[in-house]
């Protein structure tokens, strides 16, 4: 039981740890919408790759994965979204 | 069984991806070691990160979140140690 509790917490603060470092470039990019930076193909293979790790958690029915996954999905869909709008109609 | 097969390859796919995307900026990090773009905060937050994800999975005995944490980290850890030297030393 305490290893149990010991190993959540550990995910939890992963996760939160991960997602915290994610956040302010993804809330910079948001108030921006400034993507000359980011690589399109990179940012669609790591919106992708978190997806996969959605559903993986999801798989596993393990919350941690889902609730770290879920957050930087929504950020990462929105920069990408911004990314391909920025893309295609301003060249 | 089939499930079981399903979420591991979804798992190393996901792993493979996320790990993918960080690739390119590690090593052109590490080619160029300029790190005038990475905030010092920001990615010492991911790499602490990165290595509770890696602890987490060796809790759970999860390959997958092991594999893609500890290449990650290695990286992480290089990138790091630049940013952190070109911090003091480069003033």
């Amino acid at each position: 039981m305490f290893e149990i509790i010991n190993s959540e917490l550990l995910g939890y603060v992963a996760a939160t740890l991960t997602t915290a470092s994610f956040l302010p470039q993804a809330i910079l990019t948001l108030r921006t919408r400034d993507t000359d930076g980011l690589s399109l193909t990179m940012y669609s293979v790591f919106t992708l790759g978190v997806l996969c790790w959605l559903i993986y958690g999801i798989c596993l029915a393990n919350n941690i994965i889902i609730y770290a996954n879920a957050i930087t999905l929504f950020l990462a869909t929105l920069i990408l979204s911004f990314k391909i709008y920025n893309t295609i109609f301003k060249k």
